[in-house]
């Protein structure tokens, strides 16, 4: 480590440079901070992972109350792999400069780095077996260079157990190197040993399929070129903030209409929002101390054995963050961008940076409110506004962009947009997918699948002690011509809080359009007299499909419910535990372990609201051989929160009033004057004629 | 009628000027011609709608093949109120100039026009039991200026039945004109007669609630700038197409990005899209024959009379064509807008028109596709577009933003934001809501209701000869362990095919995300082997919460499912029927009668599917006074109708593949050069140290 990198940890530590917000990731120079620490005390080891230990809430909210006292102590979270295979979890105090835990854990493995994928592909080219099998495959054995795989963590094979550190590779060949390997999927699944470094077993199914001969279906610049070339008649949109943005950073937390937020990082989540508040008219009001997603599962359909194991957790099991993609000026998001790096560690100690991981700017939000009187015309009609916080990685062969989208209503929304290629497997000619896949080209079989996310939500609805309760709307009691309901059409939303954690595993109602509200029940709206509260609107909320009992079922237990509710605990982090890769769902961990004691009160306490949401996708040739991103996305909407639309002080585009139009006096016209007319209105009207 | 017109009447009519498209709405020309021909032959009337005539789909279908046969005839579809009251409905035929169908009707309504609803205020201040009633309600009658009412048609009122031309007057007042009313209800309703142009009666609750005496709750720009003025923190974001739009205009027919779509729009549905098609290399191949919104219906939910009146079909009972703001540049949308202009007949005979009805215009849509190949970092980004056809209508208190939405991947969407101003009713101090409405401002009870809207899907899937399929996410058959499904993983898309019209009478499923596929069965995708075809995406799909037997109920028919289809019929376009206002659902119109036949064969033969989607409001203090809008959306997605991502050729942002990355050679990088960085990287460095 730089000298001057050491000096400026010392500094934060001792207080001559402005220290790092408690929430801030660790950066470059904590990172290598703990992992000379680290070495000082235990010598070479493999790192896994180092990031920051959050603050206890307590103390986090103890100083978030008062800056003024002493913040919490930066403290690096360390996941090593010590010679042998052991794992160990560290704690390190960067003010102490010392290692305040060392804790060695049996049967568990951390997740896969981008480092450990890396190295699968070197060796399968490498493996006679998979020689042998590629040559079996119709590859020949100088044509290895031509053969790629996607390693994946096994999941869980119960031949192999959780002690051996294992990957699956799914294999692929290439006839050219540019070619797109999805459309040549191989058929067997080589088992790859980390500590050994060597391929262990293969996967042979009882069906050979040899690798396809159709023509490479590609995407790449070549290729459309080929086919016809780029279409020409797209005409540039410019998008331009000549006065700069809207917001203000200081440090990482990002100020915008109101609202202020700590925008955090780790490789495990990605974006992690932290001390979430809305300036409620120069009140500073708590509303989320923390968002993210903090889990997801993706089980595939296809009954046959190996691809049972076919359910990446990509948080858990190879981190959103480590995955995360360098984002390019112009490419990702338009417009005036701020970007923030992610800082890592290496398998060797080294610090390392993730350019522009995360992306920050605003977009036009169209009309955020209109009215017109009928009677006079008299109009207010006022645009809004988006802060977009984002963020995409790439779990091998698929794409997920993040955004986290901050609207001047008050409203937070969690946007995803899947694209990147479908996972692929071979099919002979002719062969019956038997429902299970689509062929989305000949010879390639792209199994149904699921993206289901968990998301994390830690509300602070004007304070830590929160209740949610499920909102249904519902018919009101008394048939038609009773005296309650003397016509039919009462109809009400039904509250029904959750008291218990067991009454809070709960699933999505479709027929009720079913949501969830955040409360803080010691504190009501002044006119609706209802607690203030955030309301969590999810549409896309699929049941898992895997049955009870299954691997997928085990091993994902937060994707059981739609939602869970847990006390808060400092130690909750990871919904399907902290270590996942190999996790045999026996027991399941995380949320099952969390919500075993089905009677422990959530009524206005500390809460979190685990949201399992996400899509069912049946592939169809549309999304060959590189998918139309496909958008979702939730809204968590201010409900008896503020005594008003929170937005009336946005400045309108076009506002009249009555009065105006009665006396033909100067109306309030701030229309913006770079749209233009597409026919100059002369033509126009000769159009016309 | 201006010479000049009639004489451009003629040669549209004589063909020497080119003539209208078949489907183009009428022009003010031909619907004065109309006018015309009528008062020739029956002297004075009032019109209360002059519209296209549709042109027999058989013969259309055959013009559209060959558009060197003749035309199509243009016929005007009229609806006159004769003295008296009677209701005729009319076709002239235009070519030949005469009046081809004349017909009496009895015991309905015809919509209420824009001209009806104003007459209905003015009579209101003046009639002496009204002024009564403002007296009991703490109003002066010098202070009757200040009363203001929303005229909804009676909906339907057993007392006084279908034959009497009735509206509600839904009361507010207004401290000062330029006040809003809706923070001022009324607790009483008068009934105006129409053709008496006179108040009948006045239904008074049997609590009364005196005038709110809160102050006002505005949002006009002297309101805000008391309160504080706006925020003055907000920077533009500028959006320019300096070289144009990258769709063509001829006439109607709008050409982007290989689709194609007549633009019409009609005094009921609006907008109304025909004959999209999607040029599928070279091929033009039809999608749908036509789209429209149909009908809508917004049940509120109080019980208490006479708020089951309210349940307002704004389409049916008012027209969200005549409701259609004229927008303005720079407010409603940004960037290079094409507008088009709306023709209508007003009561005297005169054709109207509102300018600027229909706005098209492009935006940006993010990321289209991106995919990182993480051994090399090799990537494609591409960025979207989308072409967008809208128009919003006022329906008194509210409005709808409605965007109909072109996607380069085939996707067609349709997005509606809700927006305006609560519909409100009085309540006393501490008076209980009982759960039918929220106290959204102190005196103000917004009351439950729902918004359900009914979307006319006439698809044409490569031909007119569509079947639908429900599809739902299903678990594979077999429990864990089981031979079929040995680790429980399977799940499969379960296809249901609607054979007859019962069959395909169905709801919604969020439990299997359930969806409904649009498939031409005679036709199958080449790689897939299935059938081509576009799915309904739609998630927003609540029940009608109003009971079976209930008023609303009976009156929309088309509300009771989230599906129907019927086999096509030219005369079924309005499915609560083409008079909606006073019918009192027994029977009842439209879909109900369509489906009596429920054994009707609806397998492979040219179909229409009708969907009804919204969602149910419970309001809150945010939406008040006015609400910030709440969108809602759905997908129309092509599935194994292209052979593979039909938007490759969109010019990516930024591409490398292998070869370049290992070879260090130029790759293609078209990323926007207007985009910058909010922080100038040298000042971006300085603060990470």
């Amino acid at each position: 480590m730089a000298l001057d990198r050491l000096k400026s940890v010392a500094q934060h530590v001792t207080g001559t440079l402005p220290p790092p917000h408690p929430f801030d990731p660790l950066s470059n120079a904590e990172i290598e901070a703990a992992v000379q620490i680290i070495r000082q005390q235990y010598g070479q080891l493999h790192y896994n992972a180092i990031t920051l230990k959050e603050p206890l809430k307590k103390e986090m909210l103890r100083w978030l109350e008062n800056p003024s006292i002493p913040r919490p102590v930066r403290i690096a979270d360390v996941v090593v792999v010590a010679p042998g295979g052991k794992v160990i979890e560290g704690w390190v105090d960067l003010k102490a400069g010392k290692v305040t835990k060392w804790l060695s854990l049996e049967g568990v493995q951390p997740l896969i780095t981008m480092e450990d994928l890396q190295a699968v592909e070197h060796v399968c080219r490498k493996d006679p077996k998979v020689i042998e099998q590629c040559a079996i495959s119709g590859i020949p054995a100088e044509d290895m260079h031509k053969v790629y795989c996607d390693p994946w963590t096994i999941g869980y094979d119960h031949r192999f157990g959780s002690n051996v550190r294992l990957q699956q590779a799914l294999m692929y060949y290439r006839p050219h190197m540019d070619d797109s390997q999805y459309s040549f999927p191989l058929d067997f699944c080589p088992i790859f040993d980390a500590a050994k470094q060597e391929i262990i077993h293969i996967d042979i199914p009882e069906i050979r399929r040899p690798v396809n001969k159709a023509k490479p279906n590609n995407y790449h610049v070549d290729a459309i070129e080929k086919e016809g070339g780029y279409r020409t008649d797209i005409k540039p949109i410019n998008i331009t903030q000549p006065e700069g943005v809207s917001f203000k950073v200081e440090g990482r937390v990002i100020d915008w209409q109101n609202w202020k937020v700590h925008v955090g990082f780790n490789y495990k989540e990605g974006i992690v929002l932290n001390n979430i508040t809305y300036n409620d008219k120069g009140t500073e009001r708590p509303i989320f101390y923390r968002l993210s997603l903090a889990e997801m599962v993706v089980p595939y359909g296809n009954p046959e054995h190996p691809h049972q194991r076919k359910h990446a957790f990509d948080l858990g099991e190879y981190g959103g963050g480590y995955m995360t993609n360098s984002l390019s000026l112009g490419c990702d998001c338009k417009g005036a961008i701020h970007y923030m790096d992610a800082a890592f560690v290496n398998k060797a100690g080294d610090s390392t940076t993730i350019k522009n991981a995360i992306c920050i700017h605003e977009e036009d939000a169209g009309i955020l409110f209109k009215h017109t009187d009928f009677r006079d015309d008299s109009v207010v009609v006022t645009r809004g506004r988006k802060l977009i916080i984002s963020h995409i990685f790439t779990a091998a062969n698929y794409e997920y962009c993040v955004y986290w989208i901050f609207h001047q209503d008050g409203t937070v929304q969690l946007e995803i947009k899947l694209t990147g290629i479908l996972n692929t497997y071979a099919m002979n000619p002719g062969e019956d997918t038997k429902g299970w896949g689509t062929e989305v080209y000949p010879g390639v079989n792209a199994h149904n699948h699921q993206h289901l996310f968990c998301l994390r939500i830690d509300p602070n609805i004007d304070g830590p002690n929160n209740t949610v309760f499920q909102v249904d709307a519902t018919q009101g009691a008394g048939e038609v011509g009773s005296k309650e309901n003397p016509f039919g059409n009462a109809f009400y939303a039904k509250r029904t809080k959750y008291s218990t954690v067991k009454e809070a595993t709960s699933d999505y109602n479709g027929a009720t359009s079913r949501t969830w509200d955040m409360c803080n029940t010691n504190k009501l709206n002044p006119h609706s007299h209802k607690p203030v509260s955030y309301k969590l609107v999810s549409r896309e909320v699929p049941g898992l499909l895997p049955k009870e009992g299954s691997l997928v079922w085990k091993r994902a237990g937060f994707a059981r419910h739609a939602v869970h509710v847990t006390k808060y605990d400092d130690e909750q982090l990871y919904p399907a535990g902290r270590h996942v890769p190999q996790t045999s769902g026996e027991p399941s961990r995380g949320i099952p372990e969390w919500i075993a004691d089905g009677e422990a009160s959530i009524d206005n306490t500390d809460v979190v609201l685990w949201h399992t949401f996400g899509l069912t996708h049946f592939p169809a040739p549309e999304d060959f051989p590189i998918m139309p991103a496909e958008p979702m996305t939730l809204l968590l909407r201010p409900r008896n929160f503020f005594v008003r639309n929170p937005a009336l002080d946005v400045p309108p585009s076009y506002c009249s009033t009555p009065s105006q139009i009665a006396s033909k006096s100067m109306v309030t016209n701030a229309a913006d004057k770079m749209s233009k007319l597409v026919i100059a209105p002369g033509e126009a009207d000769c159009c016309k004629k």
